[in-house]
């Protein structure tokens, strides 16, 4: 292998790629980077058996090869190399970086240890605007279940019929739903569980690239290619929960609430909840207020109100106060609203400002 | 106790006492902060039994009291208050917190239960430029042994003899030496050795406060007061090793070179000396160019090379390169010369934009 790299173009792969190498595995070569030349182009890939990343650049490829190496020392290496251009060329498992004044070897690992990253390519399924792919995960990603006790809630279910593309994700405490039209059908309707963990890499490795993501689909894998870089998963096997029936049809009060104030207040009702599971009691008052109370027995107690605009009958109920701010936190609106009926029925969060988009949250025993 | 007091004071006197209160602590009420009004002002204090730290800030006090609550739950209260002010009041041993539209209530513990935390002010040994007394701690401390092994070693060595003083430190590997001239001298003469960890919480509690800071002293402890801010720590005991003697009185060779690129060769060179202990080996070609090699059996080697200003007859030496980082990143000058006698002789770092200011390391065997 010799191949002359742009450092900023190699820097920003390994970055990338370098986001999910475990340094603590036990076999070594889920620790190293892949380099790899093809099509005249220089490939790096990472694995950690689960997610995997593969990442082009261009450059000048006078001689085809590939290597495996420390991924933490290359990248470390490359990030503070001074000059513009990096060479790099393979003499038997030693990879030699030359750039400016400087001079490396590093021992490496041959390719053909590292594991295979499966080519899903052949099925397409989805071509999108990447931003409103990555906004629709954001809005709904939160609120999916951060450990594996129920697998299939530790992920975003993505539904695609026809035009109609749904993405939704629930810790069985809470629910976010949002929906999209497609501009463009594929052909192919599918239903998938995508594992929290690849959501949240998809949503950093894409944050700041434009332009179109592709998704392809196996039997039991999923990958997500933008602009060169692509991204691997399992999916989550099960069924997902009929979670629809949860949503309540209608409500009975209503309030409409400025975003940073009631923020403002949930920030120090929480810190007086902690001892009670972020359990919040919320009076919504037909003439114009909101009131959020807690009192916990071994710290002390807080009271609030805010104004609202509020049209029913009011009401008082539990909430966990973390999962309001999550909403607040996520959709980014200048206003929510807030809908209740009763104090066992689910609380309906929704903004004006982003359309078909739902979020439900379980009342509590206050 | 009644008090009237401006909610970003309080927060900013909160963060600043908050700084060393532990949450782990056994004893509670060391988790916990002192609030309590004196001569028209409130006094917030907090210790961890080493160290000691009283802020005052004004207010309107209309009642007299005290009271410890916990640390911090009461700073990340008053740091989420929207409100400009902030009212407290004290119910037997719960205090009322109210601010705009909140309320809350926070359960103390009676302040008698508050470790007494001493008053040292009568004997005043220094009154000078805070910026000054800042920069010279900032220029040696990083040089103070972070293990305590050697207790007296982790401390920052401060010595006045008339109107000049030493500030030292070394973990004997390498060792840092500033010396400033008072413009006034207020008659005690004095030498101590001030831990490590009370040097690194006076530069970040002093770090953006201008003026005069002033230094007390009595037998066994040590207090810094800026500005109403007021740190109080027990001394080390014990003999600082007479480290003159260490100093090199001259040299055979001497490199001047430019510190950003010196560094950037450095970071390279210290990710492949990871493996034995950070060993580089410089040599100073007296024709104007150093060269860094390292040779790391497991994971490949490094060599580069720079442009510098060399006089003498050049030679080659091996040192720990963390050690040249620290002083490079910490003086923040524009160029820095490195003095080298034999690969046995410590090696001498100066700049000549810091006077009064040397900086050794121990030679290593390569």
């Amino acid at each position: 292998m010799k191949v002359n790299v742009l450092k900023e173009n190699l820097a920003k792969s390994l970055n990338t790629v370098g986001r999910i190498v475990s340094t603590k595995n036990s076999l070594p070569v889920l620790s190293h980077v892949l380099i790899k030349t093809e099509d005249g182009r220089l490939k790096l890939a990472s694995t950690n058996l689960e997610i995997g990343i593969t990442y082009k650049i261009g450059g000048k490829v006078e001689e085809n090869g590939s290597i495996t190496v420390p991924a933490r020392l290359f990248t470390e290496l490359v990030n503070s190399l001074p000059g513009d251009k990096v060479e790099m060329s393979l003499n038997d498992l030693t990879l030699k970086i030359m750039s400016g004044n400087f001079k490396a070897e590093i021992k490496g690992i041959t390719a053909e240890d590292f594991p295979l990253i499966p080519d899903i390519k052949e099925s397409k399924v989805l071509a999108m605007d990447n931003k409103t792919f990555r906004d629709a995960l954001k809005l709904v990603s939160f609120a999916a279940a951060v450990d594996d006790s129920r697998p299939v809630l530790s992920g975003v279910y993505i539904v695609k019929e026809g035009k109609k593309l749904t993405f939704a994700a629930t810790d069985s405490y809470r629910l976010a739903e949002k929906n999209i039209t497609l501009s463009k059908d594929l052909g192919t309707d599918f239903s998938v569980i995508v594992p929290i963990r690849t959501i949240n890499e998809i949503l950093k490795i894409v944050s700041d690239i434009d332009g179109e993501i592709n998704v392809y689909l196996s039997d039991n894998q999923i990958s997500f290619e933008v602009d060169g870089v692509e991204l691997i998963s399992r999916l989550i096997e099960g069924q997902y929960p009929n979670y629809r029936q949860i949503i309540p049809e209608g409500s009975e009060t209503k309030a409409n609430i400025k975003s940073a104030d009631f923020l403002n207040i949930l920030k120090v009702a929480v810190l007086f909840a902690r001892e009670n599971g972020n359990t919040l009691s919320i009076k919504i008052n037909p003439k114009g207020k909101i009131e959020v109370n807690v009192i916990a027995s071994q710290v002390g107690s807080n009271e609030s109100f805010l104004d609202a605009d509020v049209t029913g009958k009011g009401g008082e109920i539990s909430f966990n106060g973390r999962f309001i701010m999550d909403y607040i936190q996520n959709v980014n609106s200048k206003e929510i609203s807030l809908e209740i009926t009763g104090e066992l029925t689910p609380g309906i969060m929704r903004t004006a400002e982003i359309k078909d988009y739902v979020y439900i949250i379980m009342p509590l025993r206050s």
